[in-house]
């Protein structure tokens, strides 16, 4: 009977201590005190946290049902860096290096001829159509499954040209934390960029924890067939479907999601419909920009930036009372730990 | 310290209930005996409870992970009926009729003559271009939120012909059951469809528990503006943008999910590149056709319907060993309980 009781308290304890383990984790992901350790306390910080507090409290007036919890965040400088030139255009010139000995032609032809001597004024003259010529070259031809091993090896020996690193560890640590808090809290998170979501998808479960079905881009023409050998596959066409960027972010949003999120984030003037979108949500809701304005730890640029502009936005941001994250003052690290960031 | 003690056991026997409890509310719906129960005992149930067992059983040979457990059916004629035509044509027909009075010219013009005069011959004679015209008429100049209401109305007030009931009563019960036994076992569940994406999610969540963002089907398209009142909406322009059906529906499911599936559940032709893709998946994968062959209960039809047909996709399920679901034979039932069955 004794050794009876004994195991009952043994159990006991073990409920207890699993009672205690689990509040605690949940508490570290959602406790405000605890949440965002990355971030110094700042009006973003605390808008974030009140906002999370609440539209997830039961009974309260702000309120949103789980089902209507929808974040949605650009990628590129919103999630990861996008300097010198957002990274999938590297990924695209490093392909067409790749592909330029079966292509001699391409030493007197641009885009081509600019990307080979790495004369990026000759390449940016292109313009759209030259972009339409990268894009068509390297993608041509393979199948889904092909160009996911393309973009996997490339990032597995691609690195950034000043940090020296793989691409994926330029991802933002105070990002990441928000990504995980929001998620605790009962929010789905979504990418919506005008990056390839067939590009993006490789690596955005890993480095983010969102599957490939919340990840939202551009898209390029496939098409489905049945190879000689009886084997289903979709073959890339070399032609851009849709350009997911401006004014087609709340497109994509309508047309993949389906709600109006409550919080957006995003980093230039291409995100500006998506906020306005999610700001005009009925439901309690938070948009964000974040304002690259760290030239030590990273890059500083926004109203005259060619890439990642950021001015109306930010005309915007102040009218409304929208959060703009200074990178410089309100993050205490920019990449994950172990990446520290070096001077330029 | 009795008192103490007794609180203990108290507190104890609360804990045993809810293990019990939670025990035996995951076992109604995953336990192969409880599951499907208006399903009569046949190959097909027998092969999806094996498949559900084989793929979630950790450490089996046949293990998926949760995040692979990607389910994909097509809507009409697999989870709700799709007779004397597809749903959404009645919807749009109505809405040709409501609109009528402000269009007198539409008397002698088709197909909008042919839906005036219930000359559903006449309407069929214009073919694509005819439901274009059609789709136009309905939706153009109509922002996303109205088109919602006007969806809302229709499914409220219209009833369906033969059996004088709102059409989203006639959703098959034994679906139902199909989807709730998978997202018990950990599989995310699909919509990939020809009808639209803004139609069908107006009900789907409610029907089938399926939410917006897991609802993919053709879509038209659609513009961001910001109205004289400052007010950010989406206009419908009237134009089709993608139809997904037939060999467009891989490519929708590698655009919007990104993953290839593991069951595949559809009823015509028009899913047979669906069900081809997901059987050519590396993962153990189950592909599944719903035959219609209830003249009694539904509707008898197959290899010549003009809606709906299924001829390829019977041959193909034969020589692959796909399982047929045979309406008459696996059902018990066809509509969910208080909507029985009426007789033509």
């Amino acid at each position: 009977m004794k050794k009876m009781t004994g195991h009952i308290w043994r159990l006991i304890m073990v409920f207890a201590l699993l009672v205690l383990l689990s509040g605690q984790m949940a508490r570290a992901a959602t406790d405000p005190a605890a949440a965002l350790p990355s971030w110094n306390d700042s009006v973003a910080r605390t808008q974030i946290i009140d906002f999370v507090k609440r539209t997830t409290q039961e009974g309260g007036a702000d309120y949103i049902k789980p089902a209507e919890r929808i974040a949605v965040f650009d990628n590129d400088g919103t999630l990861w860096s996008e300097q010198p030139v957002y990274f999938q255009l590297i990924f695209l010139m490093d392909r067409i290096k790749e592909l330029a000995p079966q292509h001699p032609e391409w030493k007197n032809q641009q885009p081509f001829k600019g990307i080979l001597e790495n004369d990026m004024h000759a390449v940016a003259a292109t313009g759209n159509e030259g972009i339409m010529a990268i894009e068509h070259a390297a993608d041509v031809g393979l199948t889904t499954v092909e160009f996911r091993e393309k973009v996997q090896h490339w990032l597995d020996t691609a690195r950034h040209p000043r940090f020296k690193r793989p691409y994926t560890d330029l991802v933002y640590q105070p990002m990441l934390e928000l990504l995980d808090y929001l998620r605790a809290s009962g929010f789905k998170t979504f990418i919506v960029s005008g990056g390839g979501t067939d590009f993006m998808r490789v690596w955005t479960e890993k480095a983010y924890g969102i599957p490939p079905e919340q990840v939202i881009g551009s898209t390029d023409k496939v098409k489905f067939e049945i190879s000689k050998g009886g084997v289903p596959r979709l073959v890339k066409q070399g032609v851009i479907n849709f350009i997911d960027d401006g004014a087609e972010k709340p497109v994509a949003i309508n047309r993949y999601i389906g709600r109006v999120p409550v919080l957006a984030f995003g980093n230039s003037d291409g995100d500006l419909p998506m906020l306005q979108y999610v700001a005009a949500n009925s439901l309690p809701n938070l948009e964000l920009y974040l304002h690259h304005d760290d030239a030590e730890r990273e890059v500083a640029y926004d109203r005259k930036s060619a890439i990642g502009k950021l001015d109306k936005g930010l005309d915007e941001a102040a009218a409304k009372g929208w959060p703009v994250v200074s990178m410089k003052n309100d993050w205490k690290t920019v990449f994950p730990a172990g990446n520290a960031e070096t001077k330029p």
